[in-house]
Order: structure tokens, then sequence, then C-alpha cells
């Protein structure tokens, strides 16, 4: 493990695993899935659904790893064209506290355990920034 | 023609139309999809993707009727499953200015004329209201 992102992360996986078909598979092997080597994977046709629902576990983790930190709840919105493309916001209240373009959704991934961690903790930390700097915004409803 | 809302609507659909299918085509015409006997619709399969072009084309009318008033430029993030639920925002900057819960897309339109100028004029000034209350954020990035 290598981190507390990557921890929240494999608590969002296993969450979204109804039927238990992960249960006693070690973390290591649940985040195996998220380390993509970008050149493998060919830009064509639609993005494979389980690349959308590790999308969602990553916004998910992030929003999650946010609420524990500020105590202030974000929901994640995703829109992802057909193409690979899309837009992926959290929002708290009426505040945007991380907004990403999204390029190349097919191969949605990283090259490394440590960049997984490190790419989920700076959206963290920027969140958490958002928040300190409107959180009049952020508990609007 | 029945009020702002629905003229930036027919803006935002001749827009869209880079075929030129509605060139030559009266203003109503390009609205008559937009009003829906929602009895006549069922809830089966995919929502249709005109459907979803309307969605898209209705909160892109707002994005523009706000841009227009506020000098603020809002971007709409849509996201929709394949079951008909979903969410669109609006965003600008930082701020959320328009959310919405989506359900039953299928069924996306309205009564008459004037409930679909009424629904769009209501999210607009809500939206410029949010902007007011919360000009810093709506004008960070």
């Amino acid at each position: 493990m290598t981190g507390l992102f990557c921890e929240e992360l494999v608590r969002q996986v296993r969450a979204h695993d109804v039927y238990g078909l992960w249960d006693g598979k070690p973390d290591a092997a649940l985040l195996a899935p998220f380390i993509v080597d970008k050149k493998t994977v060919p830009l064509i046709g639609d993005p494979d659904p389980a690349v959308l629902t590790r999308i969602s576990q990553f916004y998910g983790a992030v929003a999650l790893a946010i609420e524990k930190r500020s105590g202030i709840m974000a929901a994640p919105v995703l829109q992802i064209s057909g193409e690979g493309f899309g837009r992926a916001v959290l929002i708290a209240g009426r505040l945007v506290v991380v907004s990403r373009t999204l390029r190349d959704v097919h191969r949605f991934g990283f090259a490394s355990l440590e960049k997984l961690e490190s790419a989920g903790a700076t959206l963290v930390d920027g969140g958490l920034s958002w928040i300190e700097k409107f959180k009049q915004a952020a508990t609007a409803d």
C-alpha cells in the first residue's frame, strides 16, 4: 500500500463489489487495473465500461478523502463522450472543488502505484484548498 | 415566440444545425420537439440520442442567457445514465450556478411553450442570483 489515497480507493473498489468477487484478494490486486501502460491501449471504439467504472471509483475516492478531511460532502459528476473525451467535476454545495478535463478515457490509468497515489493526493489537496477559500459556497445549498 | 429564453434556445438549435436542415424553417418548428406529452413516451431502452441533444441545447441556452446577462461564462456538464437518470450542472469558474437532478430523461420536454419559457427563465434567474451571491467563486479559476 502506498498511501492514504490508495487506501481510500481500495475501500471504494470493495464497496462497489456487491457480488464479493474481490473478497479474499489482496489490495494490490484491486489496484492493479489502475496501473496502465498507455502505449498498449488502443483508442478505438467506445471506452470499455470497466474503464468508466475505474474513473468513477477514482473520483469517488477523491470525494471521500475530501469529505473525511473537511467534513464536507463532495459529489462527482462525470460527463464522458463515446469518443473518450469528457469532464470530471466534484461538487460540494455550490462549489466546484475538483475540475478535470478528461482525454483518451480509454487509457485512464497511471504508470505506477506511486503515480496513482500522488495524482489522487494532489486532487484531494487541491479540493481542500478550494473549500478553505470558498467555505460559504461549499456549504451552500 | 414566447420570450427571451426561447429565443436563446432557437439560436442554440440553429447553431447546432451544421448541415442546414433547419434553414428556412420557422422558430416554432425548431421548438416543437421540446413540447412533449409525457404520457406518450415510454421509459424503455436507452434514451433517444435526439433527447440527449435537446437536453444539451436546453442547458446550453441557459448557460448562454446567463453569460449575456452577467458577462460570466458558464459551461454545462451533463451526466446521464443509460437508465435515464442523471445530473445537469452549469459551472462558472468555481461556482455551480445551476444544478438539476434529471429523471425520466426519455421524457425530457415541457407541456407547452409557456412552460418551456418559464422553466428556462427560472434556471437563468437562479443562476444569476448564485453568481451575485458568490461572485468571487464564479470568477475564480
